[in-house]
C-alpha cells in the first residue's frame, strides 16, 4: 500500500504509513476503534487512514500503564531525565520530517511546523536539567529533635489532552515535566491530526525500548470525545491536563472534580496588544501581524484585540491593512506563504458565521472579511472596527480576525484589555517606564502573559505560560510548572524521645 | 443589657456584649438579617444574641470591599506587612480572653482555645517577614535585550469561609497571608461560632482604624449557607477559600469554578496513625490518644484509623483503652479537663447514628460507644475494632471515635492508609529508616501531611497545611502557600529594537 | 554621678550613665580596659565616659559565649525568632531615646538617627519570619533509595565589628540574622561610638535575661584595634563580619582567612550618579542632595561621584549648586538640620587634607570647600569639577565632598562608573527603558547596588546590602544573606541495603 | 611522528599526537613556553611531549579572552545552554577514548577514567537546564511605584586551575556552570595530565567553532606554577576557581583578595568514616574500601579516617584487612584492576616519608605500609591503627592510606570527625534514626559533605560539592553553585515621580 501521493512518502521516514494504528498501548501498536481519514486541510484530500481506539483498546492501555507506573516510580528522576534527553535527540534527528508533517496535517506554515517541534526538543533539554532539581524543601521546626521536610512524589498517571493547534508542542510541555517527576502519561492528541500524535509517540517508543522500559510509560490514543471522557472520568488518573475551549474544558474539570482528581487547564484566549502613543509603530505593526495573522488566528495566543492610542489610530491602522492586502495565502509547506488555510472545514464556516455577527454587531470590516473558494479551507486575513463592548468581543473566534478600537488614556486601555472573560495574554508598545512598570505590576493586565514591545505570542518555554480566569489557571513548561505533576506533602520527622506540641500546647 | 451569666463578662474586654451585630461593613458594625442565638456547647445554653447578615449587608459590604481593594491594592507590601504585624499585636494584647472565649463557644479545651489563637498570632509574625519576601523571578530570555519576569499580584479580594472546629485559625492562616498578599478579605464564620467571628474582626478593625485605612479591607459576615453561597457566586471575589465536608466542598467548588474562580479547598480528613512492630509504643499511645480524643476527634487532623503491627496488638490496645478510660471529661474550661463536649446537639447525634453504623457494619466496641446524659453534647471517647474494608471507615465522623486495625507488613499498612477517599494527614511510628524514608517517599502515604513518630494532628505553621484527594488539594499557612493568594505572570519585555522570535522562528 | 548636661539625662532611660561598663560578658555588665571618654561631634564635649575591655575581659566573654553557643544552637529557629521579635519591640518601645542617641554620638541628624533605629526594628520583624524559612533542598537522587538533602547548620558565633556611621544598623542586619540562624554574637561597636553600642546591648541583653536564656548569646565589647584583631584571630569564631576601609578590611580578611575562618566584608563606596540627558532634573537633584550631602557624606553609600550628560549639565549643576548653598548646617538634633558635624575631628583634618589633593590634581571647587571654624567638626558641603581620572576620584573620601564630571554617551557614562576600585552603590537617573535594563545588565553597573532614579543610598532591608570589588563582595539583610551566617552540607542518605555509585562506577 | 607504544595510537582520535601544542589562544594551538613530556604513572615511560605555555602565550590568550568576553555575554544565556549541549554531545562521541585517556594519563582505573568523562558529560546535560534558570528574584519595595529586583550578570572571565587527580571532571564542574553564566573560562590543567588538557579543549573548541563563535571564550594553558601565578594575579579575572592542596589554596586566596579578585576553592580533605555499633559491617566494609583505595587515596574525597565503634572493631578490621589483601594492583586500563599506580614518582615518595612518620608517630601498620619496587608508581594500600590525636592524622597523606580508631560513643566519633582542619567529607553507617538525623544536624558533621551509610566519595552533579574549613568554603556543581560565578545586584527603579526613602526618612 502506498500513499495517495507521492509528496506524502516522507512520512515513512517517521513511521507513518497510508493506513496506521492508532494506539500505543502495554508497548504495541494496536486498535480496534472506527477507520478515519486524516486530511490535507490545503485541499482536504487525505493523506492517510487512522484506526482509532476503542473502548476496550482505552482499558487495555490504562491497565498496562497503571502497572507501568509502579516501576517508572522507582526510576530516580535523573534517570528519568536521561531517557527524556534521548528522546529529545530522537526528535533532533527527525526535525525536518517532523516539522513538515506538523504543516501538512495541521496547516500552519513550515517554519512554524519546524518550530513547535523544536519547542519539544528544547523542552526536553530543560527537563533533563530539571530531573535533578525537582528540589523540596527542609524547613525548620520549632520543636527540638524534629526535621520538616516538604517533599515532592510523584501523582502516577498524567491525562493529557491536546489540540490540533499545537498537535505536538502542548504534548511536549506536559510529557517532558510530568515524565522526570515520575509520571507516566496517557495522551489523546486531537481527533483530526492522528498523524501526528502517531510519530510523535513511536518516536518516544523507540527511546523506551531501546532502554529496556515498558512502553506504557507512554501510552497513546488517537480518538474523539469518549476517549476524552473516559480519561476525565478515570480515577486511575489523578491529573488531567487539558488544552481546548473554556466550554470543554470546564466541563472536564467539573467531571474531574468530582472524582476528585486534578486538572490543568489551559483553555481559550482573547489577546489584546495596545498601542501607546509614544510606541514604535513599526515594531508594533510587524507584531500584530505576527500575532493575528500567524497560525491563521488559531493560536490561543492570536491577537484578537488591537487597541490603538486614539492620537495615532491612524498611523497604525494604514500600514496595518497594507501589509495585511500583501499577506502571502496559500500552502503552508510552500516557501513564503505566510498565511495557511484553517485547519478544518468547519473552522472555515465558524469563520463566515463570525463575519455575519461581527457585521449584525456593528462591526466594520477594514480588510479581508471572506473566505478563498477553493479545495482547502483558506480565508482572508480580516481586520475589524468595533466597539470593545460588543458582545462578539468577549468571544475568541479561531480564525485571523482582528478587531481594532480606540482608547485615550492608559488606564482605559488596561482596563478594555482586562473586560473580557479570558486571560491568557497580552502585550503593549510603549517607551513609558510608567506604563511597563504599571502594566506588570498590580493594577495592569490580569493575564498570565504580559509582554511589552512583542506581540502576545511567541513564549518562551523557560517562563510558566497560561491564564488566569476562562483561560483556566494552569501553568505549563517553565518556571515551577512541574510542582502541578506532582503532590506534596508536609512531613514531620521526630527523631528524639519526648513529644513536644506546636503552638506549645499542653494536652494530658 | 448584661449577660445571661457572670462568666461571660470577660466578652466586654474583647468587645462582645449580650446582644451583637454580626457584621462588619464598610467599616461599621451593622446587621439586618436574622437574630441568632449562639450556645455553650457545655450546656447549650446562651451566651450572646448575634443579628446574622441579610442580603443587603452582604451587598453593601461587597460593594465597599471593591472599594477598598483598589486602595489596599497600592499600599507596598512591607506596609501592609506593618498592619499584619500590629494585628498580631493586639491578639497578644488578649491572648488569653480570646483563648477563653474560643473554648466557650467552640467547646474546645482552654489550652486548646489559648493555642489556637497564638497560631493565629505566630500566623501574623511570619505573614510580617513575607511581606518583604512575596518574590518573582527574573528568568534569563533567549532573545538579546529581553528581560522575563514572573511576577505576582493581588488578586483583589479573597472569599474565606471557615468551620467551627477551629473559628479563628483558619481565618488566620488565610487572611494573614491573604492580606500581605494585596487582598482585601471577605470572611464568613461558622454559623455557631458568631462570637469568634465578631471578637476577631474587632480586633482587625481596631487596627485598620488606628492607621486610617479602610475598614473594608477586612469585611465580616455572622451567618449561614446564604451568604456562603453568595460569596461563591460573586464575581467580585476571584478566589474562595473554603473549609468543610468534603460534599459541601465540591459543591462550592463547581459554583466557583462554573465563573472562572478559583478554589483553595480544606476538606475532610481520615487520618491513619501506623504503629510498626519496632516503635516506641509509649509514644504512640500517648500520641494516639492526643490525635483521637484532642478537640472531642472534631480536628481534621483527628487520627481516625489506627492501623497496628499485628505482632504488639495487644501491646498497643492495653494501655490505650486504659488511658481512654481515665480521660477526664468535663467543662473545657476547667483545667484538667481533656474532652469537652461535641459542637452541637447535632454533633451528638451524629455520634450515635455513626455508633449503629458501625455496629451494623461488624465494628466491636472496645470502650466507650455511648453519649453522656446531660445539658451538653458529651460522649465517650470511643475505640472501635472494624476491618479496613468496612464502608463506614472511608467516611469521616466527626467525633472522638478511633478504628482500630492489624497490618502484617508496611506495604499492606500504607495500602490501608491511601486506601480512604480523603489525603490529609497520617503518621507512623518506627524507627527503621528505610520506613520513614519510603514513607515520605513516591510509594508511602499518599496525604498532604506525613508525620513519623509524632501524632496525625499538630502541625506547625511553617510548613503548608492541606492535602489531597477527598481534602480538596489547596495548601494554608507556610511554604510558598501564599501563590494562592497571587495570581502570576509570565512578562517578557523588550526593550531593544528588534524583534527575535522563539525558538528561532521567522515570520515574514 | 550625672550627665555633665542636662540635655544628656534621657540617656538614663536607655541604660546610659555618665561613667559605664563597656562589655557585657557572660551575662553581666563589666570591663578593666581604658577609660574612655566619647563626645558630642557637634562640640567634642563629652557625653559620658566608658571603660574598654581588656584582653582578659575579651577571654572571659568568649569563653562564655562558647559556651552559650552549645544552648543556642539546640533552641528551635522559630524560637529564636520569638527571641529577636521581642528585641524589635523593646526597640520599638525607646524608638525616640535611641535615636536620639544615635545622632548625638555620632552626628547624624535626628531624622537619620531614628531612622536608623527603625532599621534595626525592621530587620527583627523580617527575621522574625525568616527564622521558619531558613529552608533547605530535597534533591533528587540519581540513586535508588537514597536521599539528597542540602541542610543549613548554624555555624556557632559570628564576630560583627562594625563602624562609626551606622553604629547600630550594621549591627541589626547582622545580629538579627545571626541569631535567628542560630549563632551566638560577638559585637565590636566602633570605638567612638560606645553609648550606642551599650545601649543596643542593653536592650538584647534584658530580652536574653527575661526569657532565662544565657546573656552570653550576645556579648560585646567596647574597645579598639586590639579586640578587633583578637577576633579576626579566634578560631572559636567562623565568620567575622566587618565593616570598614577596604585597606582594613583586607587585613581583617587575610588574618581570618589564614585561620581557615571565613569573612562578611562591607567596605569602601565610591558612588555614582548618572544623570542622562532625558533625567527629571529637579528628581535628581534631590536625589544628590540626600546622597552626597546625607549623613555628612559619611554614608558607604554616599554619592561621591556625579556624572551628568554633557547636554544638561549646566541645568544640572546651576540648581544643584543653589541647593548647596541653602543647606542648613548645625546642631543634629536641632529640627531643619541637614548636615551635621563630621565624626570626628581627624574626620575634618582629611577633609581638609582631601581638599589640598583636590586641588592639587585640578579640581576646581564650584562651592563649599573650606571646614567651618567652630567647636564642632563642621565642614562645607563641596562640590568639585574634575577629571574621573584625577588619582583621588579612585579613592573614597569620608565627606560631604562631590565630584562631578561630564559624559557624552550611555557607554561612556558606564564606564566611568566601573572605573573605580569600589563596587558598591550606583544610580541612573533617565526615562529610557532601553537605558533602563542595559544599566541593570550584564554590561552595566558593576556594582553590589543598582539604583534607578533614586539616589545611591537608602537600600531596603528586604533586598541583599553589600558590593563587589573593593567593597568586599559580602551582602546584608535580605535576600539570601542569611545563608552567610550558616554552614551548608550535601547529605545523602542510603536508606536502602544496596550501594550504587555515582555516575554508574562499578568498583570491585 | 609517531607515538612511541602502538597503545597510545588511539590518542589520535581524540585530537592528540605525539607532540603538541599546549596553548589555545585565540582560538588556534600554539606554544612558545618549555617542552615536556607526560608519562604514564604505571610505567613512567613517556607518553606525548607538550610544549607548555610562555608568559607571551598567557598575555595573547588573556587578551583575545578579554574581547571575546564582550561578545560571550551578550549571548542569550539559553543559546550559551546550546553550546554546552553540544560540547557534552561531543564528549559523549568520545567517551571511550577520552575515558581511556585519563586513566592512561593519571592512572586511575579504566571505570574511574570512563566515570570521570560521564561527569562532565552529566554537568554539561545539567547546565543546559540551568541556562534557563540562573534567576533572579522580583522583591516586594516598601515604596510606591517602586521595583526591586535581584539580578545575576555574568562576572566576564572565571579562571579555573585543577588538579591532576580530576584532570577533566574538575574542569568540567566550573567550565559548564560558567559559560552558562556567561563567562569565558581560561583553564590550567595540572602540569601532568597535559593530555587531557588538550583533549577536553579540543572537543570545546571544536563546538565553538562550529557555531562560529571566538575561539578565546575558552583558553587553555598547559602550564606550571607560573601561569598559576598570572592567573592569580591578573585583574581581568574576577574569580579564580582553584583545587589543589590547602597549603597552596589559601596563598592563592591570597594573591586574589589583594586585587579584590574572588576565589572558588577546593582544598584539602581529611574525611572519616564512623562505623556505629548497629551499622550493616559488610556495607561499611565495601564503603570503606571504595573511598580509601578507589583512585589510590588520591581523591579529595578519599575516606583517610576509619572510626569504628569499640564494640565492633574486631568485626569491622579483620573483613577490611582481607579484603586490602586481596586488592587487584597493576595497570589501571587492564580489566580486574582495583588499584593503579600513585600519579608520581614524588607520590609515592612522599607516600614513604608518611610511613616513616606514621610509625614514629605511634602508628601501626596492619597491612600494606610498603611500596611495591617496579617501573610504575604503585604502592601497597595500608591501613593504619593510630590515636586520634596524631600529629600526622590531622594531615593529607594523599595516597590508600587508611587511618583506623576507636571510639565510645556517638558524640566522641563526631567530635573526632571534626577535631581536623579540613572539612570536607564524611560518613555514618548506622540504622538509628536519632543518630542519623543528628549527624546532619547542627551538632553533626561540620564538612561539607554529610553522608549516611555511603562512603565520603562518591558526590552526584546535583548536590553542592566543597567542603568547609580547611577546604577552602567553595561549592562546585549543583545547587546554587552557579550563584559564585556571576555577580548579584539589588536594583532598584523608581518608576513613579515621587522620592520617597526607605525607613520612612525625611531629608530636607
Amino acid at each position: 500500500m502506498s500513499f495517495a501521493k507521492k509528496e506524502y512518502e516522507f512520512l515513512k521516514e517517521i513511521g507513518i504509513g497510508p493506513k496506521n494504528f492508532g494506539c500505543y498501548v502495554n508497548g504495541t501498536w494496536k486498535s480496534s476503534g472506527p477507520l478515519i481519514s486524516t486530511v490535507n486541510p490545503a485541499n482536504n484530500q487525505t493523506i492517510a487512514e487512522v484506526v482509532e481506539a476503542s473502548a476496550q483498546d482505552y482499558e487495555e492501555g490504562m491497565q498496562a500503564c497503571s502497572e507501568a507506573a509502579k516501576i517508572w516510580v522507582q526510576v530516580p528522576a535523573p534517570k528519568r531525565g536521561e531517557i527524556v534527553r534521548q528522546i529529545g535527540d530522537a526528535l533532533r534527528a527527525n526535525l525536518q520530517e517532523f516539522g513538515r508533517l506538523v504543516s501538512l496535517e495541521m496547516g500552519k506554515i513550515l517554519p512554524e511546523g519546524i518550530g513547535e517541534v523544536q519547542e519539544v526538543i528544547d523542552m526536553c533539554d530543560f527537563a533533563v536539567g530539571l530531573s535533578r532539581q525537582l528540589n523540596g524543601s527542609v524547613i525548620p521546626s520549632e520543636r527540638p529533635n524534629h526535621m520538616m521536610l516538604e517533599m515532592w512524589n510523584p501523582l502516577g498517571i498524567v491525562g493529557v489532552i491536546t489540540a490540533f493547534n499545537f498537535p505536538c508542542a502542548v504534548l511536549g510541555w506536559n510529557a517532558c515535566i510530568a515524565l522526570v517527576c515520575g509520571n507516566c502519561v496517557v495522551w489523546k492528541g486531537a481527533p483530526t491530526t492522528p498523524l501526528v500524535t502517531i510519530a510523535m509517540t513511536k518516536i518516544v517508543a523507540s527511546v523506551l525500548e531501546k532502554n529496556n522500559l515498558p512502553g506504557s510509560i507512554f501510552t497513546a490514543f488517537c480518538g474523539g470525545a469518549g476517549i476524552g471522557e473516559a480519561i476525565a472520568k478515570d480515577t486511575r488518573i489523578p491529573l488531567v491536563s487539558f488544552t481546548g475551549s473554556s466550554k470543554v474544558g470546564l466541563a472536564v474539570q467539573q467531571t474531574v472534580n468530582q472524582r476528585f482528581g486534578k486538572c490543568l487547564l489551559e483553555l481559550s484566549g482573547n489577546n489584546a496588544i495596545i498601542v501607546m502613543d509614544d510606541a514604535d509603530i513599526e515594531l508594533a505593526v510587524r507584531s500584530v501581524l505576527f500575532a493575528a495573522v500567524g497560525t491563521a488566528g488559531q493560536r490561543c495566543t492570536t491577537c484578537r484585540r488591537l487597541l490603538v492610542h486614539e492620537t495615532i489610530y491612524e498611523k497604525v491602522l494604514e500600514p496595518l491593512v497594507d501589509v495585511y492586502k500583501q499577506v502571502k495565502i496559500g500552502d503552508p509547506l510552500e516557501k513564503g506563504t505566510l498565511l495557511g488555510p484553517l485547519h478544518t472545514r468547519t473552522s472555515r464556516e465558524n469563520f463566515e458565521k463570525g463575519i455575519q455577527n461581527i457585521k449584525s454587531q456593528g462591526g466594520k470590516i477594514l480588510t479581508g472579511g471572506s473566505i478563498i473558494e477553493s479545495e482547502g479551507n483558506f480565508v482572508h486575513p480580516t481586520i475589524v472596527e468595533i466597539s470593545s463592548k460588543a458582545e462578539i468581543v468577549k468571544e475568541e473566534l479561531f480564525a485571523p480576525v482582528l478587531y481594532v478600537m480606540k482608547f485615550k488614556t492608559f488606564e482605559e486601555a488596561v482596563e478594555i484589555n482586562n473586560s473580557v472573560p479570558q486571560g491568557l495574554s497580552s502585550s503593549i508598545f510603549t517607551r513609558n517606564p510608567e506604563f511597563i512598570f504599571k502594566w506588570i505590576g498590580a493594577q495592569g493586565s490580569d493575564c498570565g502573559i504580559v509582554n511589552v514591545n512583542i506581540p502576545t505570542n511567541g513564549a518562551e518555554i523557560g517562563g510558566a505560560f497560561g491564564g488566569e480566569k476562562g483561560t483556566g489557571g494552569g501553568r505549563e513548561a517553565g518556571s515551577d510548572s512541574w510542582k502541578q505533576y506532582m503532590r506534596r506533602s508536609t512531613c514531620t520527622i521526630n527523631y528524639g524521645s519526648e513529644l513536644p506540641l506546636a503552638q506549645g500546647i499542653n494536652f494530658g
